[in-house]
């Protein structure tokens, strides 16, 4: 039974490692590294195959997927001899990218229309592969923080926002495009943390419609690491004074983030888990600092001051040297196989248990990375119980 | 309700900031900060009290606890006012102090004599007190391995052999302490990697008189960290090529480590938890240099080499800084608190419930931080039911 | 011979330090590290001798200096003793100091109202102290760039200028002492990245009166690493292609550098050096961030990414973690006695020579802390003929 | 005019990444980055042209140098399309190596038939190739420091030591090479910290036949930034208290020094510069570990512990991660021509102005980079007058 992944940014970096990925696991190239959805904990449970993905997405590059994985070998992330040997995979997935919304997200006509137009593409790639589901899960660059509008706050008065001409902006690209995937029945992941389906009006239409959507901005680097020692400290009953993360990012990455307001959009998602975490807020703060020059790679520092019994100052570092693509395409075939088990679960509205993947948990204040294992393991073995 | 903490090694940095912090604690000029019994989750559980804790030890260090105190305070461990504020307690744990085994360990008459005088001071301490119990702990220097010896493998062998002269050197000193602490009726709780009561003999005797005991290893910072990175990678599927740790230590510890043979004794148990952890040996290894200008700081780097999904190499580095008598303190008193109630409920033999605070936890292959920490609070809910 | 040292900004933290280490070496309580012009290569340089030197200053803070080093040695920058040791040699210091300019800098009547009262301030302590030279050094908090003005091009236009009651704001508060400074006929240095003495009117008057000056902003941790560190990969011909900086700073200087206009000064002050260093702009820059729980100390992380034969990436990152009191002080004693040996040998003008000691030298393209070590030491030895 | 480069060591790493660096450089592929002998200062100098060079060596390997670069291509440090690019080069490098003495260095008959053996290989290239001069540059393997012999103290016992059969293992393999190069007329260098022509015999003929030689142990790492560090804190007269170092190696360079009689020669050699830049021994030392995994990289920290004024304690560490082949290789070019040079200005004995190049420089003891350099500039621009 095939399964469709549908990637908006589907000729990013991230959709990428993701197509090249699979075509070399499949083709026995490469181990499943990176895959939780391979660990022995998921073993009975019936998730699509690797083998019965099928790629598609929207994208108004036009560098094809080709292209950029020879970039990618170029840049040391993915094997050199990977692009020649996956070469008809990612043409096959390339054919299947559609332009979608214009790099302004600006639309001609209403919103409407454009969702109308999105979602047609999502349902015509459907029936083309044969797809039992598509799952829509958006890997495409952050996008500045929403201007508010009235018409979020309810499906009946966004939908009615959406047909006026002069509410054509009412919605922000990523919304656009997680209302076009509820409009073709698909379930829909925001990898990025970009507003998607978090509006209340698309989360009641998701609900409505008993379509699944999990979010925000996966969890790949620094903030995993985060997600282990904000524990340990509390765990050890240890007081956390100030923690100072600083991000190196080049790549596209690193330009999207240079504009402060996509950067603001990303920081308030990686400061949550701090917040929550540590019970308050902490001195330091998050900050992100472009560099070209590194690619597709990233270079985070942390430095954590925190006390112990007697009053002792004690601090912990760590640097992080990752690249992006890789750590998050794993994540995206484990979303793509989670939610398409939830789809035909019948799970409706935000799924709180994907958490583990997410910087900023829809439905979720849980930001304890084993805690968050836990709750995906039961909550799979659960569905496939349900399932059978 | 009195509890007696008898310390092994009552004079150096560990014992020196337990009892000063312990003073200091209830003069309500520090915080709680670092025990992990002061925790919501054990709020139920009745520990005795930190105002009924009295302290006493083993030490043939001649300089008594209260210039110390005033080193740790020269040091920058304790805050400045802390000795003179604390002087009667400092005053008070010295004068509960016996010399024990001289420094080379080595006994004038058999084992059971030296065992016997060792039990006398527990047992006149307990009296002297007036404690209900006494949990005895070993705080002393780490010891080399100890030489295998065919008595250890049965209590009934060992007990013979202690009492023959040319079999003094059956246990070392950190199992005579531990023989010494069951001939007291007391639990014992081994902080260092030393022997202790880790020989099937003496396991056999805990069990037999019903006394519990656990270890080893204090985990108070390097592998405090490892136990919650390496399950990091191993949920996310992410394959540890090497782990290279590097400990610059100063002070005692830094100096007994420079004996290659105690230092062996030390990087067993570090090594453990990896191997374990990652289901396997990973390159790299465990290194401990002395470095004595660090006084009682330490300072670990750790360098972990991983792949990702398609072969990606990545790394993570990270930079520990801490003051170990500071973060050894806190944990010394949770045991003494959890093990007087293990105690109080009739729990014998090896507990695996505490591996929380050990790096090489007795009866137990669990080095995964939080499961460990879940352990424990059922374990310590489950006893406080018991106590009742 | 008595020298006097006034320090504006003479209650901060420098000052503090500066004051209480001079003390404390005069009284054989601390050895004289730190001090370059202690150093065997100034040893026939006669320099004013520290038991010479007699301290005040301009300050509008209101915490005398007793206080001050008491909350130094709470935070571990100067030995728990001192305080107390030097106590009769804070209280004199701090008898000398005069509140100067308030807060905001803005004065009551003319700018050269201002600047005749400051100057009365510096020439009464010459008179009282029987000071031969005072040598006036700005050590107060980082103001933020000034404001041009068509003044600031000559003195003729400044002098003017300077009497206009609407023009009373014509000059930053570190320009009105600078002024004041050459006022009093005292050689000026500016420790800071403020404006000071570098507008063409002042460096006029300076040449003018044969006063000299120096500066700007002490070269004191980070970029003194850098200072080595980018001569390194030159002399190597490794292309450096990423240098990315982070500060984390605590105390008055982290609240004064969280003011974005006042962390701009410091910025470019610091880029400067890899800017003329390296041959051109580097991608990454400099980067302040507050961080109040780290007090007096700093941490800065320096992530070098380079390229050498072969095309090899490969990266370079250190931590810096330093005091910037203890490390800017000996700088200020050291910038005293050799300017005022300077003033004794009637060098006016701007003293590239002494480059070594800063961040943004003036007059001089020169970094390389070796050339201007080399620099310094000849500087001296020469004026040592002439000064005889 | 051509120039030969013989390299012991032929078809190791570092060999390898100089002729395909060669070859690539002249083919317009490559910049010449990291190439010390093409910065502005030595552009009078009449260097031998990179054109000019041509390879050969000795190695008992057989995996040729095609095979080598495709493997360092894999591992990252040269680009993928080098080695079908410089093909030919390489098959013609590799064409000139001989085998040499064996992996053991064991040789059948005296040692004196040996070094001819070895020298008759060398004379052959001169004579094959057409080359006026032949540097050879023993980039072999570090190997365990030679055991003491008598005949070591003088040419004239070590010239008759040779011929003994019983004295067949009177010098180590690498003093075979320098015996062999000065034998056939050539000047040598030791990139390794091996014994080479560092025995009184040894230099007394070099001297003795007017030849060149120059070592040891290149500078390309973590010493080069130790050797910039150092004297960074002499020159602010802070105090260092201690400096750890710990390198972990991969590839041939971390199997050769897990074996710790190796390691100890590249240790001392390490050590030396601290010693002397610092004025005594510091604590701390240097640790080097085996990765495997890391293959042809290394990553060093360093922990250096220093104190300032006021007895402040503050530390600097720092990571360096780097390609010692790709590192190395632009130097043992540097190197190449500059002896090419010394040999054509008559030059004979040590070249003590080559210890810019050197962990552990003959005839030397400075270790400071930038007097290092200024010592060659002005060495180099010496010979080139007396060239002309």
């Amino acid at each position: 039974m095939r399964t469709g992944v549908w990637l908006v940014g589907g000729r990013g970096s991230v959709a990428a490692a993701t197509v090249a990925g699979t075509a070399g696991v499949r083709a026995g190239a490469l181990p499943a590294t990176g895959l939780v959805s391979e660990l022995p904990a998921f073993r009975d449970v019936p998730l699509p195959a690797l083998d019965d993905l099928v790629f598609g997405g929207h994208d108004p590059a036009t560098e094809g997927l080709v292209k950029r994985v020879e970039r990618l070998a170029a840049d040391g992330v993915v094997p050199h001899g990977l692009p020649a040997l996956v070469r008809t995979d990612l043409e096959a997935a390339d054919a299947e990218i559609r332009p979608g919304l214009t790099g302004t997200g600006r639309t001609a006509g209403t919103a409407d229309a454009a969702v109308d137009a999105l979602a047609a593409d999502i349902a015509d790639f459907r029936r083309r592969t044969g797809a039992a589901d598509v799952v829509v899960i958006n890997v495409a660059s952050t996008e500045p923080p929403a201007r508010p509008h009235p018409a979020h706050a309810s499906w009946e008065l966004l939908g009615a926002a959406l047909h006026r001409p002069d509410d054509a902006g009412v919605l922000p690209p990523s919304s656009l495009y997680a209302c076009a995937a509820l409009r073709a029945g698909c379930p829909f992941v925001d990898f990025t943390p970009s507003t998607g389906a978090r509006l209340p009006a698309l989360d009641e239409l998701a609900r409505r419609q008993g379509l699944a959507y999990a979010g925000s901005d996966g969890k790949t680097g620094e903030t995993l690491v985060k997600s282990v020692l904000a524990p340990m400290f509390a765990l050890r009953a240890l007081s956390v004074r100030s923690w100072s993360g600083t991000n190196l990012l080049g790549g596209g990455d690193g330009a999207a983030l240079a504009d402060p307001r996509r950067a603001a959009a990303k920081i308030r998602s990686k400061d949550r888990l701090l917040r929550e975490q540590l019970g308050g807020p902490v001195q330091g703060g998050v900050h992100i600092h472009e560099v070209p020059d590194l690619g597709e790679w990233k270079t985070a520092w942390d430095h954590i001051g925190f006390e112990g019994f007697l009053g002792a100052r004690m601090t912990l570092q760590f640097v992080w040297q990752g690249c992006d693509s890789a750590l998050a395409a794993p994540l995206v075939l484990d979303l793509a196989r989670f939610m398409a088990l939830a789809h035909r679960s019948g799970v409706g509205g935000p799924v709180p248990e994907l958490g583990f993947f997410f910087k900023d948990p829809v439905a979720s204040a849980e930001h304890d990375l084993n805690r968050q294992f836990d709750q995906l393991v039961t909550w799979a073995r659960g569905l496939s119980g349900a399932h059978r």
